[in-house]
């Protein structure tokens, strides 16, 4: 308290309390460490016991959100080696809290130390500048995508726990720059998407994205986007009907991914469009149970699901390390020029997927835990 | 969870438990009351003391969210007289729980009677009846927009304690199905609102609104919208870097209100189609203090306020409740033809936006108290 | 944030906000009101659905604990007239929240005005004008013991729950002063309570109890005691092995009960005299089941139930308010002379049983649900 | 509901999930890693930033938890080299998470192998075998003593950022079986304790204790016994006034401490048995500021502290593991005889010090924060 006093008196740091480093209420993901730290991880408090891992699995998850993928991805090359301290037996969870980190080997802070004191337009160093006080922006601290590393682990051993229950997840990149996926998910082939240079299933769209990110990449730019994601078989009743919404918990969840803009699930933003006739869902009776005709819901009604796919998007900015010179100040206010540096993506949207996929799994376990 | 399992396997109710009542974490409102049971309510905790509330502002908030201030809008007239049962001494807050209670004086259920069994498509009938087994589907108990009239009252309490802050809340129409205001808010007067039909700040678009509305209504169809809406005085620092981003707390609060399908922030869902230099906001220096040249952002930068304005959109589906008749199932699954009787609004979205602003008050709340 | 820095600053409040007015976790009850303003009442979330309530057990146990029962208790009555606003249709729990207030009917603000300012020895005066700057002692605010009436009603509906489930809760008053109940419980007749004039088991020790509560009272003084409390009919796995046990759990729902001062459970601090081989309790099969031979560890092992009765302990100070003239301070430090002339309890024990079951209730709820 | 009573009808498990393995509300400690795993650890967060980690004194605490530091005491030695992967960096703390873990390097499950299945008496294994299902009953999985290892680091830390405040920790055996210290802790030096045999401060006393466990040993017995913990240097206001009274949040934290079965402070248990006016404590004016003459209530009123020292106590059981031969059953409910070989203490008290101290601390951090 009287440390906070201070702190408010000096004038720029709010509070040194809580960052709020944990996920989930029933399943809780509580993460640690920075970019540039010794070591990334978390812990998985609640996870079910007797699911068994398949840590190639893991791997292959961490594989998908690891640079160096593609030609237009950041060349920082980590091995993301995880270490389980706890909580796995022979294979298979125990029940225990699940400790697991992943040693940061390929830290270069020399490339951000010429960046000290100078704020990157559109990045958190300012906001953490000015609540934190940290003068170390290398690689953004916690705010770093690194970060989300830990949730691929976590979110890796949630998705292998739910496909236990039937629950899969799919996604893929529906929007790149101003190249749109228009073709709805129920067209498309999510499963040829990996013979496609870039995760989206049309291959048309995949080299027009492909071209897209090459001209940007060109003029030394960057790029935004649109992830579509998709939940199969989950069952009727996930949610809670007023403040704990499975959408709202979703929203909550895709929001704090480091670059996302806006989610929507259904027809989301469309639907402002539509007319309620449009918009409806009507029921049916087919196999012995009821279902909608159509999914213009996205699957959930009321913040609860209602047993159809779960729909939604998440939009990104596009990351803001740009390699063109950009004006500035420092943390004094004086005006500068800056030119980022380090290794970073062109486009943050084909690397995302598996983190989509993580946060949406980890919100399903909370729920169903 | 091998429990839980079973209990979806065996039939249709998952769990009786906690619904999640409860929105916040340092100052919460837990709230209670059905659309048409006897009274609405909640009970505000940690809600500061000494702060001189403003009854007939509480008032004029709630005359906002009510039905029947537009010709297109539910008839249904509830007086929603806010009784207080403590925190509160001589008009002033004490720091100690804030109780209150609305009296539900007008429930008809009768016209809701003949709904019985019947789902409604794209209402919450379905998922609360196969969740928790209530056969009650009048006013869709608390799924229902009426108890957000709870979420106004707490909300108005907290832009009062805000106010006292110099943090402000704005909000207006920005799009009603096809009409769209493209003006950015920054070339708007939303003091202008209050002399148009709608809460909409442009008198053009407020006309086209209300003509879309009009021809709706002729057809017995309802329309969607989206709320556009700004927080002005907030300072750097609000939010945490990783999960309780200031965004995703945001985004949560909106997608928890009944009939929002997306949330966005800054340029949102338009960032897709931006490169990083025209998404990116360049730090400036003026007036004795660091600020940026443009607010593509709204406000937030890696989850925490920057100090600009925070802007961000809620979009919402049409209601569900057409007048047209509509193919459904009843509870056997049994086809048949449903034509919605109750009092019902053909667009929700004017309505909506002091519940937008409540709940991003309660967010702001939480965060700083 | 600001306001707390200015607090600081100004000296004697630390902080304004939340006061923690939320027991438990998954079932929850948030209570308001204080001594003196117009209504105490609460809102239990996560109540199970379809429980019949019974009301005139609710006033029966709203009865057990209000003044007036015993010549030595304080003449204040209340009527303690329970509304309930929400979650109870036609007599049985519906899922929602159920909400409820009790109006304060016979506040007598005069008899503490000429306490204004002057420190009560004891009481918790002091450390709330020190913490929150409230001038206004009267009745002891949130602190007061009327506040328990509302932690009997959601106590009164646990127990009707945990009923129906077999659990059933007992207590009695095992020492007054320097009256102890020797015999274990195993040994008395919990059932012969009601004709004793104190709830005690054993006639002779509740007339030796009557008559030193009489000398006491003839000497302005206030007594002390102890209540014991069985839980019976709970099975095997209750409680979590860690931070969660149902021990610690038990242990802070009784020190959060006014004047309360120690809690043991099993052999408790007699435990501390005790060899190995005579604390521990040996298993043995009977009746097709496991159990144990004596229940020394009040059934209680490693935090989780172990399907003995549950047995322990609460030790009660006698209460502060003598009738005899005391040496105190005013807020300024002042040297003065006290004699309370509120009305006020010789001894708060006998009329503390059902708050104690009531607390121990809600523990078990928040863990079943 | 429902799903868990049919759960717990058709077999023993009653939940997989969430064990709270979090202890705190605002600097929270997560722990993991069980007994014979291949680690323990935790990660902290929330922890203030800027606090300088005395690594030495986190060692020396962990020196003071041992087994080995007495005759008296388990042999089995665990070197406890605490490996922090992130929060300090150059030897201060930075606001980020702080996470650590300590290998297990000398776990001799085979010690254990022979009690597969039979439930030793007054231990965990039964409520764990019953709840959890595990078979693997070796050195008490998360129930384990090993576990507070992890709470000692973490305790050493907050007792470091609490130095800064001028907080300090002091505590001691004040009983051991028949052993009792009854001098009042005022009245005792604290400080002599390093020279006596036991962590008492009172050299004969210490003697006679020395005595009583080397009688106990001979007699393949184990004692229980008390330990007294004072908190110096607290202001007045810490502690909510209802739920989440300072009394009852260490009266949790205590009973979290594995055997502790009482606690109370300031005159406790005693307090039943005392007048009203010899368990007041007057108020005083003295060196410009409001004290009490005595401290009878430990240092807390109303839930709240009072600036007097914090005075509490912990009874803790002999420890179940004694060397005589002991009657029990096993799983399948047969008869037989066990002899407990392992690496046991005859008393834990003298160890339980730094874990008591460690509990409080984090309690008060967990306030301060």
């Amino acid at each position: 308290m009287v440390a906070a006093a201070e702190a408010v008196a000096v004038g720029t740091i709010i509070k040194h309390d809580n960052m709020s480093n944990t996920f989930g209420k029933n399943c809780t993901l509580t993460t640690f460490g920075a970019s540039h730290s010794d070591a990334i991880g978390g812990v998985i408090d609640g996870f079910p016991k007797d699911v068994v891992v398949d840590f190639s699995y893991i791997k292959t998850e961490l594989q998908r959100r690891k640079t160096g993928n593609y030609s237009f991805s950041s060349q920082r090359k980590e091995p993301d080696e995880v270490i389980f301290l706890s909580g796995i037996d022979n294979g298979t969870t125990n029940g225990f809290p699940i400790a697991f980190f992943i040693q940061n080997k390929n830290a270069k802070s020399k490339d951000y130390q010429s960046l000290n004191n100078i704020f990157r337009p559109s990045h958190a160093d300012y906001t953490y500048h000015k609540k934190y006080g940290i003068t170390d922006f290398a690689g953004g601290g916690r705010a770093s995508g690194r970060e989300t590393t830990s949730w691929v682990v976590a979110g890796a051993l949630a998705k292998l726990y739910l496909r236990t229950k039937g629950i899969n997840f799919y996604s893929y990149v529906s929007q790149i720059g101003p190249v749109i996926e228009t073709e709805p998910y129920t067209s498309l082939q999510v499963s040829e998407m990996s013979k496609n240079p870039l995760p989206t299933p049309n291959s048309k769209t995949a080299q027009k994205m492909m071209s897209e990110l090459s001209k940007a990449q060109g003029k030394k730019e960057t790029l935004g986007g649109v992830v579509t994601s998709i939940i199969e078989g989950l069952w009727v009743g996930v949610g809670d009907p007023v403040f704990n919404k499975l959408s709202a918990r979703l929203a909550m969840a895709m929001l704090s991914i480091p670059s996302a803009k806006g989610f929507d699930y259904g027809e989301g933003f469309n639907a402002a469009f539509l007319k309620g006739s449009q918009c409806n869902d009507t029921f049916i009776y087919k196999d012995h149970k009821i279902s909608t005709a159509t999914n213009r819901n996205g699957g959930i009604q009321g913040g609860i699901s209602n047993g159809e796919p779960i729909v939604f998007r998440v939009a990104f900015k596009p990351i803001p390390s740009i390699g063109l010179p950009q004006q500035t100040v420092d943390a004094k206010g004086k005006p500068c020029l800056i030119e980022v540096k380090g290794r970073h993506d062109v486009c943050i949207v084909p690397r995302v997927l598996p983190v989509v996929e993580s946060m949406a799994a980890m919100v399903l376990l909370d729920f169903l835990v």
